[in-house]
């Protein structure tokens, strides 16, 4: 969808002429009542769910929650994702043409935010003629992004379910950023951000990133579980030693994690931008609701009156239960309607994107309580 | 000291023609029953304690524990720092001239272990005329050599001093190594770890190696009680902005955690040599006591006789105090004199550096025992 109105940023400029790319599943009903939007986080898309015809691979990166019989039930729901500007998934962003030079955006695409990114949501809701969100559910900075609504736009969503999530980054969380961004702003790949005018792309820094950013997402508990100290079977050449005896190597891959690691790596560098990858960890150091109210962020939520599913996972360290704790504490201090639940789950961060029993259970009983305040006969 | 006989390595390879830098502090009794040996970590050196004449910099890397009345008081003690082979203070290393090639070795140095550190290490003591240590002591990499020791040397050490340590690298551990060595193995100067003859250094990959290291090595709690979400004071034309005000950026500083984290990068990538950096890595990646023992720990402390004392602290997230636990077990099922001091400190692995009482009490005291088990007119 192409909008005409420019879009303010909070960094002061405006985004022009800009196109947000969605998918809907289900169908609005007549009250325009069952709408969910659902907020994607660093890597991922408008593509939530489903698969594209004549494309297997193609499964929608929350197809185990969100589907015809799902906790996110596509037969009551009328599901809403979409693209984030500055994202690389064809929402208008740094590798589309800059109106003002005729060149790709590059690194002079301006810097977005939660904030801006809501705003765009809310604006793709008004064309769609949706006034109040049923839901708006997301995981970890989509989590954030469910959060901003409850205190941007209050009066649209009834449902706020923010998981796996964070008030903001603790200096830990923008460190490991900050190491991915300079891996891929030192690559001469980059040339400041303009690497597709050069025609390269700045894949060294990029499989460094996502290395980093897959370690942050797993638990300790899951490595050791899934790849331990296993060294990797001996291929080639090596194929006669035994499967237990080092090679002895700095440079070539000796444990398995190494191989796993480099694999993650090679294939993020294949298909994500650069430049994107800057704006949105920039995205994640920016949300800080507290921060205008002097580092109050029960303060932050003073305006907020949506009811709340809050869901952290035991074994996340990159935002732990104690970081959802701090948000759920907030909540109550305004006396809103807060559920929370923190699921003992061995697989990190990532658990938000799995399919775990009592976390799907969770998701299943808060949209069975929507769809009955709801009303109507799909209650 | 120069060492004419080869000392073969677990990789396979032999070093011929060998240095070792070395320093001492204090006097080695007439019996030669009071040395010491201190083992130093990835980036340290045989600069243990002092400062060199005209360099009031050149503060040596345990000064605050090592030297006349300190906990280890060389006042009675003779203490000896070695740098390891591999490494690029001195001792015989990749920076070093390859007889064979008359190159410098690069990244043809063999691939070194703990085993071979502390086979080096013990070759210096005959040549020191040193049957049997006092003690060897260590942190993190250093106290995985004074646990080699223990197992591979057990009648030439009497204590054995083992901080902030681990029976050997989780997955997660390797995985970080993996990131670090990826970054400089693809930075465009570093040409196959041939950069010394190519005129270059791989500076982007150590600094970035460096930022993830140093991540590991500090708190959560501490990067955010030093750090926290502060912004970096603006500077130059961002001057007349208010502190407080952020400048939406992707390329430049934001945060104060950024500038600290590039200025670490910087430093390390002027001192430190690429090669050293993934041979040392690897140092860690590899060891493994209990690999040889079917994975059985306990088994591999079999043979040990020293007296054990482990310390631990408790936010250290790299080494956590569960893989001393982990050494602790296993030393007691062999009915060994053990000690074991988790101390509450703030400040993550790093703490094994930082003067703190409790943990600086505990040596003290091990050190006074040792002394007083020496026996004689020192004691």
């Amino acid at each position: 969808m192409a909008f005409a109105a420019p879009l303010p940023l909070r960094c002061g400029a405006v985004l022009r002429d800009y196109t947000l790319v969605y998918e809907t599943y289900g169908t609005l009903n007549a009250d325009r009542s069952n709408a969910v939007l659902v907020c994607h986080a660093l890597n991922a898309s408008h593509h939530v769910a489903g698969i594209y015809e004549g494309d297997a691979k193609s499964v929608g990166w929350w197809d185990n929650l969100i589907g015809p019989g799902q906790p996110l039930d596509t037969d009551r729901f009328f599901v809403i994702g979409v693209n984030n500007p500055g994202s690389c998934f064809g929402s208008t962003g740094p590798t589309h043409i800059n109106p003002a030079t005729q060149q790709p955006w590059g690194a002079d695409f301006p810097v977005v935010t939660v904030e801006d990114w809501v705003d765009a949501q809310a604006r793709l809701c008004d064309a769609l003629g949706i006034a109040q969100l049923a839901a708006v559910i997301g995981g970890s900075l989509g989590g954030m992004q469910a959060l901003c609504w409850a205190t941007r736009y209050p009066q649209r969503l009834r449902h706020c379910i923010a998981i796996a999530t964070a008030p903001n980054l603790s200096a830990q969380n923008i460190a490991f950023n900050e190491v991915a961004r300079r891996a891929i702003v030192t690559d001469p790949d980059f040339h400041d951000g303009h690497y597709l005018a050069c025609g390269t792309v700045p894949k060294r820094g990029l499989r460094v990133a996502r290395m980093i950013g897959h370690i942050t997402y797993l638990s300790d508990d899951t490595m050791d579980a899934k790849f331990g100290r296993n060294l990797r079977a001996a291929i080639g050449a090596a194929a006669s030693l035994p499967s237990d005896a080092p090679r002895y190597t700095t440079l070539d891959i000796e444990f398995e994690i190494e191989s796993y690691l480099r694999h993650q790596g090679d294939k993020f560098s294949e298909y994500f931008d650069a430049n994107s990858y800057l704006l949105i960890t920039r995205v994640l150091d920016y949300f800080d609701p507290a921060r205008e109210h002097g580092g109050d962020l029960s303060a932050a939520f003073a305006a907020a009156s949506a009811k709340f599913q809050l869901i952290s996972f035991t074994t996340d360290w990159r935002f732990s239960p104690a970081r959802s704790r701090e948000i759920v504490k907030a909540l109550l201090d305004n006396r809103l309607d807060v559920s929370y639940a923190e699921i003992a789950a061995p697989h990190g961060h990532d658990a938000f994107l799995l399919d775990d029993a009592r976390y799907h259970g969770v998701l299943r009983a808060r949209f069975e309580r929507i769809a009955r305040e709801m009303g109507g006969p799909g209650a």
